[in-house]
């Protein structure tokens, strides 16, 4: 019926492992006592993926990491509430529109897609505007794979009394979140570095925060708090949960701590990138954004100014190979992306290298000359 | 680890196919081709399933059920717009209780959950209030498996000129929907009646009011508006879909055809029905609502007058039998709920009578005498 699956090299859903995917070979009851018990085991574990977890709650919730990200918004920065989002990409871009369209003040701070917040223009502008509450960011931008210091962003944003409310879902389970960062709320997902399956995602927050956000969201089916109180009752979801999902999850978690946690997850995704970027440069293919705020996570390379250059037939010609990769979604230049995370090690990318490098040689041999 | 699965009678999820659950071992590129194939394909099928089909489109979302009838709701009651629920059970109060936070105008006309909605009141009401633009009502209430004569609200509320809003979670894929019911939007679920799973679920709305509805949902990943309009753009999510759940809907759509169709699941739904009144029966259990109104769905069992019943004991000695069964939700007496679908057939009812009226005998035994 369908193609042999490519190797999934995106910022996710992504390559899974062989045991994640036969734990969703399960019909579970929602409300019987195994499945409530894998929602509480996924709970607690999510919260112990960070080093300082005293007074933290993890908050699943239905949908992709847009479902959680609006959420968290909704449900922490009040009605009538001020939230000021950083924006150096799409998704804080996205952060803005979501926090609009539930009826918040929004204003943004922006700068260039390939720089990290201006920091001191954050501290200008919440000296100036005390209505301001929160500060919203994004950890690791997935428009071009740009890490963000949080450390400094939460020391600002902690000395102007302002909630952090953080969107990690690039990054988190691989990418360390410093001791010293105060976030009220923080959301990601099952499928991108935790290597489940895409249809879950959640929010880590502070237990005060969530008890005292009740009845806040724009939306019912937004509502954390709501949702929160609910796992707390009685350990069920207050909607219909997806359960293969949710037990595929508490798989990719013991599947993490059996490879040694986070670091050692993010050991392999930076070999991952050594490799991608080696094989790419001997191509002439280098990254967008500078080694220095480079996340192991997603790789953002411009295209080459050249007759022959045409994503769709790179895409294909990939594709034909054995690798699915993604396109660009920086504002200014064309670019592709190639995604270093999943069920992938550096052999991948070797093997990768290589066939990158026989599209390319086909699609400029047969291109016009100029 | 975990115990053997029980059979699953219950509104959802439930108890899928081997074919169904095979369809979730594979990872999928959300933006690649034969992804896009999955989805369109699926979008085609779920439309093709109401008879008269044209002019409708189907808008697939991310998130259980209630995701799909919060953004139902919100993306087509435009703000400062006025929606009258029809209330018979929990789920029509729960979509009082959207509207009402997306700050939608809401009246409600609550009847007794044991009977169809009233539609001589209904009649008087959208008379007496011409500010009521859309109605809202619920197919098969989950809370008591009443069936809701379609047909005739969607009458009234035509000559008033009201766009009709119906909660099909339960029954779309097996009960039809009358040829004659003019619905602006329906919302159902890819793990009731067509025996997908948890994840998913969609909404079916007539193009013309989706395409008249953007920007009016309270909540960015609730607006169908902009998700639909993201479909038709280049056949892709707005946001990161539950590739395998969409999937083992593609599947489950397929096995749908192959049993001959929503006629033919609605035949053995009936047939599953049967073999559970009949062997409840035996035991002195009968269905709260009276024949004429009962869904072949899910059956509500008011708990009887006696000193041994226990919901809890029940449930466990039942989950020994290897079933599943659900609570009750019904607001005035105690009950307890079993579900007709799924990828079960009459003779699991009738091992499921046998093994309820041991373990009825066994608690009765127990208990102490009055």
């Amino acid at each position: 019926m369908t193609s042999r699956p490519p190797l999934l090299l995106t910022p996710g859903p992504l390559t899974t492992a062989p045991s994640v995917r036969a734990a969703l070979d399960r019909d579970w009851g929602s409300r019987d006592r195994d499945f409530i018990a894998v929602t509480a085991r996924v709970r607690t574990k999510l919260c112990a993926l960070l080093p300082e977890h005293d007074g933290l709650t993890a908050i699943p919730i239905q949908g992709s990491g847009s479902f959680a990200v609006e959420a968290m918004l909704g449900t922490f920065v009040p009605p009538g509430g001020h939230v000021l989002v950083l924006v150096n990409g799409a998704y804080g871009r996205r952060m803005a529109e979501m926090a609009a369209r539930a009826g918040r003040r929004v204003s943004m701070l922006e700068g260039p897609e390939t720089e990290a917040p201006d920091v001191a223009a954050l501290v200008r502008r919440l000296a100036q505007d005390p209505t301001i509450r929160h500060v919203a960011v994004v950890h690791c931008e997935t428009t071009t794979g740009l890490l963000t210091p949080l450390a400094d962003v939460s020391d600002v944003a902690a000395r102007h009394g302002c909630g952090l409310l953080i969107d990690a879902m690039s990054s988190f389970g691989a990418l360390p979140i410093p001791a010293s960062v105060r976030f009220e709320a923080l959301a990601s997902s099952a499928n991108k570095c935790l290597q489940g399956v895409p249809g879950l995602a959640f929010v880590l927050a502070r237990t005060e925060a969530v008890a005292r956000a009740g009845g806040q969201a724009h939306a019912l089916v937004l509502d954390l708090a709501a949702q929160w109180a609910g796992f707390e009752a009685n350990g069920q979801w207050r909607f219909t949960p997806p359960t293969q999902c949710v037990a595929a999850l508490d798989r990719a978690l013991a599947d993490l701590d059996a490879e040694g946690g986070p670091p050692a997850r993010l050991a392999r995704y930076q070999a991952n990138l050594a490799a991608l970027t080696d094989g790419l440069a001997a191509h002439g293919f280098h990254p967008l954004v500078a080694p220095a705020l480079q996340a192991p996570i997603i790789v953002t390379f411009p295209a080459p100014d050249a007759v022959w250059w045409d994503f769709a037939a790179l895409y294909d010609g990939l594709l034909e190979e054995g690798f699915a990769i993604y396109p660009g979604k920086t504002a200014a230049a064309e670019s592709f992306r190639v995604g270093c995370i999943g069920a992938v090690a550096p052999p991948d990318f070797v093997r990768f290298g290589a066939a990158f490098g026989r599209v390319v040689a086909q699609l400029s041999q047969a291109a016009p000359r100029a």
